[in-house]
C-alpha cells in the first residue's frame, strides 16, 4: 500500500506520465491491450486497491473499481485510459484520475456513500487500434455485435479475437451486459475540453449539453500499381493522385456545408507504399460531424458524389464503407442541471467529440463535466489543462459524488 | 546435395516461390535482413553449394558465389533478391536464378571457365527498407558513406546499424571495397523488363543502352494537429489537405515536362495517422525521372515551386530533402555490343529503372540483358515473364559467360 502525503490529480497524472510515450509522433500512443494499455490497467488496479476499492474487469475489457458492494442504483464515474496515436496526456486519463482522486478526497473527509460508487475505465474509447470508437462501452450496452468486433483487424493485421486471446481473455465473454447496466443509476464522465470554449469564457469547468453526431467512413481508391520509373504519366491510374483530388473535394464539401460541419481525413494507408512504385490501392478514413444526424448524412452524400467524380476522373474506383455512425446524444437534463447547480452554475456546452458517456446516455442517466483546455488542442500532444483546473475538477467531481451517492453515516 | 533431374529457371524460381509472400499487398515483400531476405540468402548459399561454388558475404551484405578461385579479371553476373513492398516474383530474383542456372548449364556441358566467374546477389537494391536504392552496390563502390547508411532508419524506426547488428553483422565492415571491385573484369545483370517494349517488338530478349536519371526526394508537410470533431474547418492547417494539393501539383508539373518525364508519389506517412485526428505532419516520397540529369533537376525545381505554393496556401510548410540522385548511366558500349552479337543481334533499349548494374557501370565494364515482360507491369504483383523467355534468358546468359570467361580446357 502506497502512503501519500497528500493526494492530488497532478501527482496521480505523474504516476502514468511515462507510460506509452510515443517517441516518433510525440505525446502518447496507448492502444487496447498493447504494453502501455496493460501497464495502465495494472496502475488502475493498484490505485484502486490503495483506496480499498474492489476491481473487476467486465467481459468487454472495461475495468470497474467499486466503493461499496456492486449493486443497484450505483453512481459510476470515469473515462478511458487509451489514446489516439500521438495523443495528449489528458484525453481519457484525466477522467479516471479525477474519479480516483475524488474518491480519495471523500474518504479522507470521512464520507461514506449510501449508494455504491464505481470508478470505471472503458476499453478502446478512441478506436485507434480496431477502428471502432467506444468499443468497450458499445459492447457493454449491446450497440456492437461481438462477432463483428472479434473479426476486426488492427493496422498490423491482427484480429481483435487474436489480440483478445493473446491477452489471456475469453472471446465468449464479449457482448451486452444488461445486468451490469441495470445496476447503474447515474454515470458522470469528467473530460478535458476539446476546444477553447471555456478558455474564451474564462471559466475552469462546464457540463455538456450534447454530443454532435459523428460518422466514420473508409474510402478505398483502387487504381493500377506499376513501376514509378517506367510507366508514362499518360494512362496512369494512380490511386494516390485520385485520393489527392478526393481529399480536396472532401474539404470543399465540408466548407460548403456551413460552420458546424467538419470533415477530416487524418489516416491514410497506401498499398504497397513504396517510393519507386505507383500504388495500386489507397485507403483513407473520413470523419464527418455536423449539428444534426441528417446533416451528417447529407454531407456524406455530397462528399461521395464530389469525391467519386474526382476519383473517376483519374481512372480509379472509389468505394465507401461506413465504419460507425454515432447519432446526436443529448445528456440527461435533470442530472446535468443538478450537476451544474452543485458546481455553482457552470454553463452547458455541446461537444464535437464522441465519448463513452454518449454511448451510455441511451441506457443510464448520464452527464459530463469538462475541464478547461487552454490551447483548445485535442488528440495531439499540445492538448493541455492547468494543474489548478484539474484539481478544481476533482474537487467538483467529489462534490457531485457526495450529492449523488448520498451520505450513509 | 540436391540431385536435379534437369535444372531450369522455372524449377529454381519455384524453390523460392513461397518465401516472403505478402498476404496484404499481394506479391512479395522481401526487405534487407527480414525473415524473407534471410531465407533467400540461405537458399542462395545452398544453391551455390550444390554447384560447387564457394560463397562469401562481403562487408556490405552482398553475396558472392565463386566458380573458380576469386581473382583478377573475373566475370560477375547476378542481380538482387529483395523486392519492393508487394513486388513481383521476377524483379531481382530472375537475374540471380538465371545466373545460377547458366552456371549449371555450363557445368553440365563440361565447360571450364578460364576467368573466375562470380554469381552475385546485391543487398537492398530496391531501397524499400532503408530508403536508399542499390544500397549494397553503392557501399561496395564507395558511392554511399557508411556512417550515413548506418544512421538510416526503417519505417519501424529501427536504424540500419541496429538491424545490421541484430543480424550478427559488424558495422565496421561497411564501406568501399576497392580490392573486390578491382577483381571484376565485367558485370552482366539479367533483369525482367520493366515496360512493354519487348512485347511490342515481339522479341524475348534485349540489352540495355542506358538507365535514365532518377532522383528521390522526401517531402515533409508540417501543419497543426488537432481534434477532427472540435476544430472548425476555417483556420485548420491540415497537412493532409496541403499534401493533396501538392500531389496534384507534382503530377501536373511532370505532365507539363514532356513525355519522358515521370513523377510519382507512392509512399505516404501520416503523423499521427488517426481516424479522428487532424494530422500534424505528413511525409511523402517523390520519385522523379527524366531523359537527362538536368531535366530531373529542372523538373524538381518546378515541382518544389508549384507544390510549395499549394502547401503554403493551406497554411502549412513544405520542406524537401534529397534522398538520392542517380545520374544517367550509359553501359559499356563494347561489352554491350559483344553481348548483343552473342545473343544474335538483339536491340539495345533504355530503361527508366535503377539497377546495381548502374552503380557498378562507373567502375567495371557493365551491361544488362532484359527478358520480355508481357504485362509491362513492374514493382507490382502483375509483373510477369513467360517460362520460355526465362529459359531463353538463362541460355543466353550461359552463352555470354562462355564467351566472356573463355574456355580453360
Amino acid at each position: 500500500m502506497t502512503v501519500r502525503a497528500r493526494s492530488s490529480v497532478a501527482a496521480r497524472m505523474r504516476e502514468i506520465a511515462d507510460i506509452g510515450r510515443d517517441p516518433v509522433r510525440g505525446g502518447y500512443s496507448r492502444h487496447l491491450l498493447d504494453d502501455a494499455d496493460l501497464a495502465l490497467r495494472a496502475w488502475f488496479r493498484g490505485s484502486a486497491a490503495d483506496l480499498g476499492l474492489e476491481v473487476e474487469q467486465d467481459g468487454n475489457g472495461n475495468l470497474w473499481a467499486w466503493w461499496g458492494a456492486r449493486g443497484p442504483d450505483a453512481v459510476a464515474t470515469g473515462s478511458h485510459l487509451d489514446s489516439v496515436p500521438g495523443g495528449g496526456a489528458y484525453d481519457g486519463p484525466l477522467g479516471v484520475v479525477s474519479a480516483l482522486e475524488a474518491v480519495a478526497q471523500l474518504q479522507a473527509a470521512g464520507f461514506r456513500p449510501a449508494r455504491p460508487v464505481a470508478v470505471v475505465a472503458f476499453a478502446e474509447e478512441e478506436g485507434s487500434r480496431f477502428g471502432l470508437p467506444c468499443l468497450g462501452s458499445r459492447l457493454l450496452v449491446g450497440a456492437s455485435d461481438p462477432a463483428a468486433v472479434r473479426a476486426r483487424s488492427d493496422p498490423d493485421g491482427i484480429t481483435f479475437e487474436q489480440a483478445w486471446r493473446d491477452a489471456g481473455l475469453d472471446p465468449a465473454t464479449l457482448g451486452a451486459d444488461p445486468a451490469r447496466l441495470a445496476d447503474l443509476g447515474a454515470f458522470v464522465e469528467l473530460h478535458v475540453e476539446q476546444g477553447r470554449d471555456l478558455e474564451d469564457r474564462g471559466m475552469p469547468l462546464s457540463v455538456a449539453s450534447a454530443i454532435i453526431p459523428h460518422g466514420r467512413y473508409r474510402l478505398t481508391v483502387d487504381g493500377e500499381g506499376n513501376h514509378a520509373g517506367t510507366t508514362p504519366m499518360a494512362g496512369r491510374r494512380d490511386p494516390v493522385v485520385a485520393l489527392a483530388a478526393a481529399i480536396l473535394a472532401v474539404r470543399d464539401t465540408a466548407r460548403a456545408a456551413g460552420p458546424a460541419a467538419r470533415a477530416t481525413i487524418g489516416r491514410i494507408q497506401v498499398t504497397p507504399n513504396g517510393t519507386n512504385v505507383i500504388a495500386s490501392r489507397v485507403e483513407a478514413w473520413l470523419d464527418i460531424r455536423a449539428a444534426e444526424d441528417d446533416d451528417v448524412r447529407a454531407q456524406l452524400a455530397a462528399t461521395i458524389e464530389a469525391a467519386g467524380r474526382a476519383v473517376a476522373a483519374e481512372g480509379c474506383v472509389l468505394t465507401v464503407a461506413e465504419e460507425s455512425f454515432s447519432p446526436i446524444v443529448a445528456f440527461d437534463p435533470a442530472l446535468t442541471d443538478r450537476i451544474a447547480a452543485v458546481l455553482g452554475g457552470v454553463p452547458a456546452i455541446p461537444t464535437g467529440a464522441g465519448h463513452d458517456a454518449g454511448i451510455l446516455a441511451a441506457h443510464v442517466p448520464t452527464a459530463m463535466v469538462f475541464v478547461r483546455n487552454p490551447t483548445g488542442v485535442s488528440h495531439a500532444p499540445g492538448e493541455g489543462a492547468r494543474d489548478e483546473d484539474c484539481e478544481a475538477g476533482a474537487r467538483a467531481l467529489a462534490d457531485v459524488l457526495r450529492d449523488l451517492a448520498g451520505d450513509a453515516s
